[in-house]
């Protein structure tokens, strides 16, 4: 579980989280609580998409993945220990503080909203499923605003709601962060094709064949949507003003990351 | 996800988490959801326990092991499936009982604790990393009382919260569960030794050599400590008087299933 925390990892989520619930006023220990539990979930989804059944991906981040280190059966363990360790701090941060706006029931499940069959490991069977035939930019879409943008809301909102949020400042926060998880998969993807293993961390794992937004629409057509998407994701902060500057600012790290 | 659940499983944890709920006088549509939420923790597990590499099974409740029928990373997704399903029910679950003496966070704590690193996970990882020839009685109950003692004491333990039971309450139920968790575990050794997977519905998977408790203890030796440990849950039941009788008949299930 260490191992799979503390690789040279970006930590964009975490850091949306700690960064949204800033501009709302709030910097205290629960909130750092939920920014880890989101890394967690994080890095339990990276172990289980390196495994030899799904990506079997020899490195991550620099290093070997986790089945490659320490086995494939100790990779299972560890992420379902991530899994359960980020909803135990979750429950934990959301009662220490104590929101007027929100429940603890609230926080809890816009996290399971984020993972489950409509999230991430629905966007990761799509993925999985889809025939290569089948995938056009509609289903791509699909797939990544699952895999990729629902962790990204969820990361957003729950730094929203441990400031104590209004209802539509949470909502501005989760269209941002929606667009701008799934334009980091496209610069990610970007990354697959202009980067190498030496600056990524990571090699492509065993599918040569996979669709990705690069393959439907060029390099130069990629950076198009990623940088559209990135204009969606900073247009919807207006009502924020000034003070999301530090969101646009992370908006401008994608956006040079796909270049 | 479905075909996990509902295979023909005997539904113990979900049975005591009612039975123990039901003593308290509570019965609810979300202690329902408690008792569906602990199943799918347990189903989570079989899942995981049955792949290639763990025990590599390839029957479960007399059906094809879910990696079987649907694949390796379905069964991965699935199982990571059940295990946040079951935290957004637990959740929910807790915060419509909004109860006196228990927080969400209370709730969903003794969940975490029973599956993770000092619990489910953690039985798990020594039994995966035990040598055979470490595996004395001591090993062996501290994996079977982590692996499956540990998820019977959150079944037990959220019927007891479910039910605003007091703390000494609480503890009464836990040591029992634990107790009879572990008297089950033996049960099921004897009936892999015993019985014949027309009867038991699942194979022994590939490794012959697994140490049990029949093995450590031979046919009749586990069968007294079976008999011991449901003593041991039985009398811890004496201050609850005649309203725990659904537990001690539950004691005697498990007792008449290790003969």
């Amino acid at each position: 579980m260490h191992y799979a925390l503390t690789g040279a990892g970006k930590r964009v989520r975490p850091v949306l989280t700690l960064a949204v619930a800033e501009l709302f006023g709030v910097r205290s220990e629960p909130v750092l609580d939920l920014a880890c539990a989101v890394e967690m979930v994080h890095a339990c989804s990276l172990v289980l998409d390196d495994l030899p059944a799904m990506d079997d991906a020899a490195l991550r981040r620099g290093r070997p993945t986790v089945h490659r280190a320490f086995g494939e059966s100790v990779a299972l363990l560890a992420a379902l220990g991530l899994l359960n360790r980020a909803y135990a701090l979750v429950a934990e941060a959301a009662h220490r503080l104590s929101l007027r706006r929100y429940t603890a029931e609230d926080v809890v499940h816009h996290l399971a909203a984020a993972i489950g069959s409509d999230g991430l490991i629905g966007g990761q069977a799509l993925d999985l499923l889809a025939r290569p035939e089948e995938m056009d930019l509609d289903v791509l879409e699909y797939i990544h605003s699952h895999k990729t943008g629902a962790l990204f809301m969820a990361a957003g909102e729950l730094g929203a709601m441990a400031a104590d949020a209004r209802r539509r400042d949470l909502e501005v926060i989760a269209r941002y962060a929606k667009n701008l998880g799934l334009a980091f998969q496209i610069a990610d993807d970007l990354l697959d094709v202009l980067g190498t293993p030496e600056v990524t961390g990571k090699d492509t794992g065993k599918d040569e064949s996979k669709v990705t937004f690069v393959r439907l629409l060029g390099v130069p057509g990629a950076q198009a949507l990623a940088g559209e998407l990135l204009g969606f994701a900073v247009d919807s902060l207006a009502p924020l003003g000034r003070k999301a500057d530090p969101l646009r600012e992370l908006a401008m790290f994608v956006q040079h990351r796909s270049r």
